[in-house]
């Protein structure tokens, strides 16, 4: 009993532990050592500090974080007679972290935002039948959303709240049901493009 | 010259003290004196926790930052047997670092998230006309953001580059583009409806 306890303390612990600057330096790192300069550029290239809203010092305090617990680790680099530079690279821990990360964003999160981070650093995280999966999962749970949503919507047009409430709220609530339908869209597309041949690379073979 | 450093300075620093936890409790708050779990409670009606990622800890960490700084006040109130509970209002101060804290969001953030935070609050907030030009601006603004996204993109797709982009990449820029097109949707009915004389009384009268 004692032991399911503490197991459930690890997981919360764990999921806790679990932020978006972390996947976004482990993520990077996966495909290639980097610079740390290197991962802020990148960032910026994919205006990840815009949309996934990670900003540039917690990038810097994750890479300090990710080594001290090894999963990354730094190697000094002299190039002619430049000062030596720092280059990163992920550790084999790293990269089982970053796999139990992407699935805690892509399927455990609350957070709906949480899921689009976590796909763009999808690359070889699962085999194409996980993924399969957790896009259905996440479809059904996008239409429960968008149907619960509408159902809010019409109940309420129909009272003499509605008529109180203000035009900007009104306005706020049909934006979150067209932006919850072009989800959908997009993770349909997504099911259409695990499906194609060859697109096999970004999966790992299953066995 | 030195008092402008100063007053630069002094902007900095208000400005790393907005967040959205403040802004959430400010908001609540400046439509009607509430409990704190009121405020809670309102927060999970409209899915703040979710959409605008707003976590209860921080609420309750807002609600003790804001009475020290004076801009909600508790006060004890006792219903019948029960125990006495705080029920908050906010001070002639906190109106004021609302409006100050609502232009940031809806018009100075580099976040395109906190305009929408914003606007939940807006009651009163502005004259119809200033909320008619951060329409304006930020319609402006969106608009080339999006071009610049669209530009990218078709630059992108005529490269070699684009080939070797992986499928969920391609669709996280082609979702991207269409929330883009979703918003500036919604900026334009948000100054349709501004411009409708019933809602004039969401707006402080023009002088």
């Amino acid at each position: 009993m004692l032991e399911k306890v503490k197991e459930k303390l690890r997981k919360v612990l764990k999921e806790v532990s679990m932020n978006k600057s972390d996947l976004v330096v482990l993520g990077f790192l996966r495909r290639k050592s980097m610079y740390g300069y290197e991962i802020i550029q990148w960032l910026k290239t994919h205006h990840m500090d815009e949309w996934a809203d990670v900003k540039m010092p917690s990038v810097y305090k994750a890479m300090q974080r990710l080594e001290k617990k090894e999963y990354i680790s730094g190697e000094k680099v002299t190039e002619g007679n430049n000062p030596p530079r720092t280059v990163f690279s992920i550790t084999e821990k790293g990269k089982e972290f970053l796999l139990e990360m992407l699935e805690y964003f892509m399927v455990k999160s609350e957070n709906p935002h949480d899921f689009w981070i976590g796909i763009c650093f999808l690359n070889q995280g699962f085999t194409k039948g996980k993924f399969l999966q957790i896009l259905t999962d996440r479809k059904q749970k996008m239409k429960e959303h968008l149907k619960c949503h509408k159902q809010h919507f019409e109940q309420m047009k129909s009272t003499e709240k509605w008529k109180l409430m203000p035009f900007y709220i009104k306005t706020l609530m049909k934006m979150g049901t067209k932006m919850n339908a072009i989800e959908i869209e997009s993770l349909d597309e997504l099911k259409k493009e695990a499906e194609n041949k060859e697109n096999e690379i970004f999966f790992i073979k299953e066995d």
